[in-house]
């Protein structure tokens, strides 16, 4: 299967894999979005395991995370990171975490081609996507426009050619 | 007068200017450190000051900040920076923000030459210098060893030449 993430890490020049996490994260995160009424904890949850399990393989020494300054979800505490380093052995780092959104932005439109639009339709890689799709299988489409509030979204198209 | 510091930025290529900052900002440090008893709200005070002095420069829009993730002392709190960001009309970033003192080593380690020592002996361009000068000349050089802990600062020396 050749997916649009593998065609895109091909036009950026990096590699890809995809990381297969245990499902009862999958589990754990959909009891705190339903007790809590918003996504903000089990997307910390899904995210803080996911780094958790890369970091946990024996061939990873850096983790490269695309947290931005003012990023609020998913975002790692420095205790969490810390400990993440400490326990398994990785660096862990933020390369736009010293990067606010209007730096951000002027970045993106000299480097890259990118597609924005509202959460729900924009085809991404983020953490939202499982979670989405087990709630529309167990409490119904209405209950996803409850819990999540609709967002910008954008996803990266290719590079722009640098003069 | 060509001093230490214009003759590194030649090396590393960046240029440098010296900026100038009011009395009082030192004097009101003076008073910060003497009333806690230890250097970091008079250095964050500085800092401070520092970078909103750059902001209101009109012909700067892009203020870098040196801060590495792990660092205490200076440090912006994120309102400090979006209020410097949003009333002065500048970028605010700091670079190294999202790299821990592991990754910064290896950094270092591949790219730069450096020399380390105890910071009241090392050639360093940074806050303290002046308000150690201020309580040296009023209370002495032993109120100075009680108020700055000793620790190890560096300075860059020149890029290494890369393979």
């Amino acid at each position: 299967m050749v997916s649009w993430q593998q065609k895109l890490q091909k036009k950026l020049g990096f590699p890809h894999r995809v990381l297969f996490l245990e499902r009862e994260i999958l589990e754990k995160a959909y009891e705190e979005i339903m007790k809590n009424g918003f996504p903000k904890s089990a997307i910390n949850y899904i995210h803080e395991k996911a780094v958790e399990t890369l970091a946990s393989d024996p061939e990873v020494e850096l983790i490269a995370d695309g947290t931005r300054r003012d990023d609020r979800v998913p975002v790692l505490s420095i205790s969490q990171i810390r400990s993440i380093e400490d326990r398994l052995g990785v660096q862990y780092i933020c390369p736009l975490k010293g990067y606010g959104k209007k730096t951000v932005s002027i970045l993106v439109e000299r480097y890259l081609r990118i597609e924005e639009g509202p959460s729900e339709s924009t085809q991404k890689a983020d953490y939202e996507a499982e979670l989405r799709e087990l709630i529309r299988q167990r409490d119904g489409e209405e209950k996803i426009k409850e819990l999540f509030p609709s967002h910008i979204q954008s996803h990266v198209l290719s590079r722009k050619k640098l003069p």
